[in-house]
């Protein structure tokens, strides 16, 4: 499981991302062939290229030699264009000379399946680990660097685009899909890099993301992907571009739900595989978005908007009371706040404002403001000189050279001369009308083809400036339970018979109480007399249950009585669980009966954990009963987690609101709460090599009291123990 | 409240949309003016057109009267672009004159918000009335009849617009948002009519989408608006659509909560204007749309689509797999099934897809299919020839001539060919990328360009064609409840004292019992005695509770006792309640005591009811619990509704799943329960005039039996009452 090594840093792929010396091995002039395409791609490369090829002296205009030892110079980058059969020869002679990395376009490999293919794939990857090559492929499309203009690929039509350079740089697993997003170059659009991985034998999207992290040109990094292998690498990855700054925004396909396994605990079936996905770009402060349309427009909003000034919201310019009311709607929608206007703004925009329009937030500054050059840059000013707003929102309705044409220049202005994100709507079914072209282009301010794009975008913008300040200040969090605590739950779990995969339930919440989770009191008594003088040390009232490892349903088997006020009480409940339960089972071993305190009353919760095969150790925490597990109503982290990011997830329950009291309800302690959650947390991610699942279910609360009244361990199949 | 009048028919508005003639009046050769740019918008018009104004002999060519009476023919159709002071006298005219319908420009009537403004505008109705000339406005840029070539507006850019006609029309209350859409047109998109309704005086978006369900050239409505004063007429008029075949689809701007009015009842809280609105909807199998952008294409799909053939799903052609993931996960989302492809499919598909490929649902083909058109069209065939497939998905990725541009017409002419929908989705953020104009202008093939606006509208078009065969086949549903169930209920409602609001629980359970609605046995008790021996009747265990005017919490004053097994138990709570009811207000009233039969164990729900101010009567139902409502799982209609409607509501809960029995709880006989949700619609209806909030919470369904075990009835304010 998992690529066993950290992400490579900037500098291990600069040369084959960055090269100076590129060859083409499989450089051809014959029209359509790979190597043919590449030449073409390369045409305009400000680097050194050369052709490998025996059967030619020069191909497209670049001179070739017949093998890569043959070379003048040492290429940084080779691109492999020839059939899988031939790569194995053309990676050792890279080795051999010093290539910083390969290219390599064959499929044939790990991809088929096939016991061959997968050990040819490994070949490659152990001569260039062992040669300092990094691999990009097989079966890839190739690379694009648009700062040096090299085409390192196949692609078709590529030599036709105009490269246009940009901040956004576009990461993505499926060679196809990420050149429709660096397409967006016909709009204008400018892209620093797009990097494919094919198969990922030995670069994988982990590995470009922290090349891109460390490389100065790229503010802001988009990955398309499917999956990766090891989850912790792609967590590094992303905490190296959120660390150094760059909004991270992911598109993770693959979200079906068909392949949710079969799990013995409810957390086991309430955490699949996009939880863990979700809890990992929590943990990186990356963004995951959940459509393709429009994610290129949300990272170009990213790299051209800086930080917000102070997070308080955004103001809307609207010039029709149509678009005021739709950007009212969605930025609540969206949970944006839209400020009202200061006194002094108001008083400024009443200069520009005729009658009917609407001084407000969000405003309808009406289409007569745009008659002029100075009325519309007047508004922007007295918007742009308020306080409260982050951020212009300028909802674009009408399309022609004379609106929106003339409009869309002097927003790229106003976004330079105030320094403030301006940000256009384009609420046209024109969709390249006049104007939005220079919106596209720009490299201030921004346009959106969907408000709800625009105000999910404005949404996340704030969370991840505020999210990334938190992290910093917070720093790395202690532990909060002892390690000793750790070895004991190893001890109890490693030390169980071959064929039980569960410690009885008082086990599994001493383990827990270890961890100073709070449990209810109790204590196995033998007979009668004890447990009458074991409940009178706990307190009344107290519950009985029987304690059998022959009997799993107390309940059925009569061996549960409530609510036992007083000690002659339990001496006569003792006596007839004994006999039910012999009655029920005649065989049953009785080891006596577990004296309980009562549980209390208060807000139920269910705290539960899985081991993932991508991500290790998960941690999940849902509001408790039936209803909740129905609509999914459940946080999850990577653990151990924070007690600050444990707060962070129970806060973004959809039913957080009964945390804090709702209709009359007692508040609990949400903190006290959080520390429960992390010392859990800490548990999962001590015994992670041990267990599979874990429910806690339900925990009750009250107050800055939790208490465990229930628990499940369920620790590996097949795992040797003592 | 409300415009007391049924919609207008098609031929109520015939000779306004359609006219053969026009006649401008403030016609004016002033460049700028709203008279020369009317001119200019109509200098394509079929028809003839005459210019009113004394100043003029000739303008733009047109010839010039000096008044609406001077005119030479009766206009179809008068254009008023003159000031608002002068609309009364040109209306006036009109009426005299017999015109059919009037366009009103001038604002400063009822939008200002003065008693003038607004007494101008009802005498502008009046006069229209009497005269018959249908007025749209005042305060409307006009409309749009392209089959006519018709610019009945005062629009800047128009007259350079190439008009292209087609099956879908477009309403909207807001003059500039309509015309965003409008402006597809330059993509290459046939709009049929564009109709705005400004201050919406006379002609409001209601009448517009009536005349459009009877308008033959039109095969699917949007509408964008903001609100309704009678959400009865808008119902009639979607239902109208809905009749005659014809897709509706909504946007509804204005959804903000803020407005959300504080409400007495837990209904009240819950269900607010959106909620109506989405009744409404569902009444008339309307369409909601959530968002402005590719709102068109999904009208555009509807218009190309025709009906599914069987239902059963939709054929995934991809020829990439990242586009195929992609497709599946939002075929997912949106619930649409990818059914597999039969045998037959599976190998008439071979002979083209590559080992490579994956002959599946979806499919990757790869993009070997498209090197050569028989590949192409031999996939199609073969998808064409399953009869799972209700349409095919073709995912579009590279944009190039060579590819998207070649594909297109492709898809267009199989479209054709086949019968059935092909529809791309254009991944490609070169939105305007080489293919996407035929598909965009197609007549049969369809383009999105997201994926999830693309599953999302397959999903409606499912849905919209069987609802309405569902609702054909239902025909009108009979009532379920005596008409004296709402004799006795008026009568109960009106004989509250004056200063009371909300009848008895006994009181409200009994109006409900007559309905049908099942509720608990329960009795008044005089004495201990009588107690005793009403609990022997209705069977143990009981509850008292004590009956008092002056007790309204009956717990905290010692006053409800549950669980009594036997008739001793009775007679002795009887007195201590008796005690405690004296201690706790010594002067109070006491009538006796209530006994209960003790509540079932099962599901717990919530029935409410509100009267809105556009729709009237609307019934809420959900799932019980304080969460629930925090969660907002409540479905609601427009009362009454029949028990299949009422079993849809029931079914759209996302808590649904309990219904059917979750996790081993026992289900609920759901039909039995919709008849019960029925039946409190009944109530609703009936006393709509009456009542403003009605809250059931909790009713307790087990198996076929529901109980309402507490009722709240709140009575309309200041109603004068005998």
């Amino acid at each position: 499981m998992g690529v066993l090594r950290p992400v490579y840093s900037h500098k291990d792929l600069h040369r084959l991302i960055a090269p100076k010396v590129v060859a083409v091995v499989g450089a051809s002039p014959a029209p359509g062939s790979f190597g043919e395409r590449t030449l073409s791609n390369l045409s305009g490369f400000d680097g050194k290229v050369y052709g490998v090829n025996p059967k030619y002296e020069e191909a497209n205009g670049v001179p070739c030699f017949a093998s890569v030892t043959a070379l003048p110079e040492t290429p940084d980058c080779v691109i492999v264009a020839v059939a899988a059969k031939f790569v194995e020869g053309v990676i050792t002679e890279c080795a051999e000379r010093g290539v910083g990395g390969a290219i390599v376009y064959a499929s044939g490999f790990a991809e088929t399946g096939t016991p061959d293919g997968i050990a040819a794939q490994e070949r490659l990857v152990s001569i260039g680990r062992e040669g300092g090559v990094r691999i990009v492929g097989p079966n890839c499309v190739g690379l694009v660097n648009t700062h040096l203009r090299a085409g390192l690929n196949f692609m078709a039509g590529f030599q036709d685009m105009k490269l246009v350079t940009g901040p956004v740089s576009l990461v993505s697993q499926s060679g196809g899909l990420g050149y429709t997003m660096f397409q967006g170059m016909e709009r204008g659009i400018g892209i620093g890099h797009y990097l494919a991985a094919g198969n990922s034998a030995d670069v994988d999207v982990c590995d470009h993301i922290s090349y891109l992290a460390d490389d100065p040109d790229t503010k802001v990094i988009v990955c398309l992907f499917e999956g990766v292998k090891d989850g912790n690498r792609l967590v590094e990855a992303a905490e190296r571009a959120r660390d150094r700054g760059k909004p991270l925004i992911f598109y993770k396909m693959g979200t079906g739900e068909a392949a949710r396994e079969t799990a013995m605990s409810h957390t086991g079936t309430m955490v699949g595989a996009q939880e863990a996905y979700h809890a990992a770009f929590e943990r990186a402060g990356a963004i995951a978005i959940d459509r393709l349309d429009g994610l290129l427009e949300t990272a170009n909003f990213f790299a051209r908007s800086g930080a917000p000034r102070s997070g308080r919201g955004v103001g809307v310019m609207a010039t029709s009371g149509g678009a005021a009311v739709i950007t009212a709607d969605k930025a609540e929608q969206h949970g944006v706040p839209l400020p009202p206007l200061s006194d002094a703004t108001a008083e400024a925009l009443k200069q520009f404002v005729p009658g009917f329009g609407s001084v407000a937030n969000p405003s309808d500054l009406t289409a007569e403001v745009l008659k002029t050059r100075e009325t519309f840059v007047g508004c922007f000013e007295a918007f742009a000189a308020d306080p409260s707003f982050d951020a212009l929102i300028v909802p674009l309705v009408f399309a022609s050279p004379v609106s929106s044409g003339a409009r869309a220049p002097l927003m790229s202005e106003m976004a330079r001369r105030t320094g403030l994100p301006i940000v256009g709507i384009w609420m046209n079914d024109w969709l390249q009308g006049p104007g939005s072209e220079v919106l596209d282009a720009d490299t201030h301010a921004s346009i959106f083809r969907s408000s709800d794009h625009c105000f999910e975008a404005i949404a996340h913008w704030f969370r991840w400036h505020r999210r990334r300040t938190e992290v910093q200040a917070r720093g790395t969090p202690a532990r909060l339970s002892g390690r000793q605590a750790g070895e004991a739950a190893r001890a109890a779990l490693t030390s169980l018979p071959r064929d039980t995969r569960s410690p009885d339930e008082v086990t599994a919440k001493d383990i827990l109480a270890r961890y100073g989770i709070g449990i209810l009191k109790e204590r196995l008594a033998k007979d009668a007399q004890e447990a009458a003088r074991v409940a009178q040390e706990i307190g009344f009232p107290v519950a009985l249950k029987i304690a059998s490892p022959d009997i799993a349903h107390k309940t059925e088997a009569g061996g549960v009585v409530l609510n036992l006020a007083d000690e002659d009480a339990v001496r006569t409940a003792f006596t007839q669980i004994a006999v039910a339960a012999k009655a029920y089972n005649p065989s049953a071993r009785i080891e006596g009966c577990v004296v309980q305190e009562m549980v209390p009353g208060g807000l139920e919760l269910v705290l539960g954990a899985r081991i993932d095969a991508q991500f290790g150790p998960l941690v999940a925490v849902g509001l408790g009963g039936t209803l909740v597990e129905l609509l999914r109503d459940t946080a999850v982290g990577l653990a151990p987690v924070s007690a600050a990011e444990a707060r962070e997830m129970l806060e973004s329950l959809k039913g957080a609101a009964l945390l804090k009291g709702y209709r009359g309800s007692e508040p609990v302690d949400v903190d006290a709460l959080a520390e429960q959650v992390a010392r859990f947390s800490e548990f999962v991610a001590d015994a992670a090599d041990l267990v599979e699942e874990v429910d806690v279910n339900p925990v009750i609360v009250r107050g800055a009291r939790a208490v465990a009244v229930d628990a499940l361990i369920v620790t590996k199949k097949h795992e040797g123990r003592g």
